[in-house]
């Protein structure tokens, strides 16, 4: 009670006080200011006032503002490799002094060696491998521990930085946008849901109930102590990716979004799905063709292919078709990074 | 942000309004009318003032503010049957009519033949194969059709009233008690979740993200119109008892709670985990131990064993030797239900 009763008085003063200098109770400085001026901030803004604004017929009640955002390419950087598998192979080394066994078994053997022609050879079902090995097995707490070791230390190449510096400042000012209009904003990404919870809350202000990712089953269990606990299986719960990020956020959400931002083909679906909708829906896909500032790849507009966060000529044909709005990072972006002036 | 100012304003014109008059912001009148003095009561408003008092050494920051109830037998009636099993098998007349060969197949055939007796010595096999029938191979927006129908038209043979209606008061006052003092309220079931999402929020102001139940998976599709929906799939994603709460817990919330409610072995190891954590936490069971006014069942403490809502003498015994708190519904509660005076 106590709080509660703080709390509002502190809100009531701030508003008088609003009120009283005959200053706006909300600033109405502009909410996107490393956008530049052009469909795409004009789309964003757009939905948020014609769902926002009372009497407006597009009227959103604001229990059900959800927008949901991918979060590799869309929300940081991806390139030249998911921050996630970064990590995951950089444990290698730890899981096999843990089981020395491990040294001359494939395609732990070819990790090790460090052999990046090797290692860039390896199959789908080899990642797959490393990936059990690293994130499952362990108490949850223990991954998290390791996690955070990881997060607090590795840095990305390029730009010098913790992977955690690397989001989009123009991705973070529509997180905060949307949230001072009552939006919950969650993230729904292919990469693993404990990992992105780890950080979600201080890099996205996200909390770990509005991450829906891609999820391992866990094991409930005692210590010696009787303390119970949960150990992470290599039992795939949710494939949130493609079709799965659908039926993650029916899991999860239980309610459809009213706008979602993607940069992929594994966000097809649930920019598909975000759209079929009734009233005003906004899908967005970021397009990276900005090799200077940060990469460019496709190969949809003729950009260079890639394996990681593909956007296909389908993809961007089918966007203009349904009336989503491609976000071009070269283009709509005054910035890219926050740490840049 | 018109929205949103407006809101505010209206949030401070009652708080100055109230300081003004000189009356309280917030009332002192007792959250908890439909309560008995007694240690379950002191327990709950003592845990709610440890928790979110400013300045407590057991202070719990608002957004860690996380409690869970089970549903059956903890916020509503579950005897004679679980009311999601009632509907199930009111379901098969209308499964057979659509698949017409299944009326000599079982366990269809004997439901079909209103023999009670032979109903109720069906095997837990036969009833996967009624709730698979009637819960799933349906796009949600047609189950959420059918399980409104029937929400809105069956009614409990005991009460003769909805079954969203045996709702306990008591119960409902925790839950508004607590969510006035910043947590947010999850229900965590061993029924459907897709079922309890259905009434949640209008039977407890518990949105539909905030409900873990069991989970089917669900498949993505699209119609001859090129429009995607979601089919209910037979393949258990989640089975939220036991262990599998506290699995739901960790995959669908991320956070330990605070605060967990159950009635029945099932919820077991959601209290022990809940327990397990650091600082105030509150475990609590429902008993049921009034034969007139509601149902008796245990087996714990000589009251008539069950298979619906088994509450064990081990479970009572866990209890006491833990500190969770045993609500006895006969001498704890005021009132049962909301319905009466």
């Amino acid at each position: 009670m106590k709080w509660k009763a703080r709390h509002l008085l502190v809100l009531a003063l701030a508003v008088v006080d609003g009120l009283a200098s005959g200053t706006p109770v909300l600033a109405q400085s502009d909410p996107l200011p490393s956008w530049n001026e052009g469909a795409a901030k004009q789309a964003i803004v757009k939905f948020v006032e014609a769902t926002t604004t009372q009497g407006s017929p597009k009227f959103v009640p604001p229990a059900e503002r959800i927008a949901t955002f991918d979060q590799d390419g869309t929300l940081w950087v991806e390139h030249p490799m998911y921050s996630q598998i970064v990590y995951c192979f950089d444990r290698v080394p730890a899981v096999v002094r843990a089981k020395p066994e491990l040294a001359n078994v494939e395609p732990f053997k070819t990790v090790l060696s460090g052999n990046r022609e090797a290692i860039a050879k390896l199959s789908m079902d080899d990642l797959f491998k490393i990936l059990a090995a690293t994130l499952t097995g362990m108490s949850v707490e223990d991954f998290k521990a390791e996690a955070k070791k990881w997060l607090d230390t590795a840095k990305d190449p390029r730009w010098k930085r913790p992977y955690t510096e690397l989001t989009y400042a123009p991705m973070q000012e529509v997180l905060k946008y949307l949230r001072a209009n009552g939006y919950r904003t969650y993230i729904v990404t292919g990469g693993g849901q404990d990992f992105v919870r780890m950080y979600a809350d201080e890099v996205y202000g996200i909390p770990p109930e509005q991450v829906v990712g891609t999820a391992s089953g866990t094991k409930y269990g005692y210590t010696k102590n009787g303390k119970p606990f949960l150990t992470k299986e290599p039992k795939l719960l949710l494939n949130d990716n493609n079709a799965g990020k659908v039926e993650g956020i029916y899991l999860m959400i239980g309610r459809r979004p009213y706008a979602a931002f993607g940069n992929s083909t594994g966000d097809r679906q649930m920019l598909e799905y975000t759209k079929a909708g009734a009233g005003e829906r906004l899908a967005m896909l970021v397009l990276h063709d900005d090799a200077q500032r940060e990469y460019a790849y496709g190969p949809a507009q003729g950009l260079p292919a890639t394996k990681v966060g593909t956007f296909t000529q389908a993809l961007y044909d089918q966007a203009t078709r349904e009336g989503w709005v491609v976000i071009s990072m070269k283009s709509d972006w005054k910035r890219i990074f926050t740490f840049e002036p």
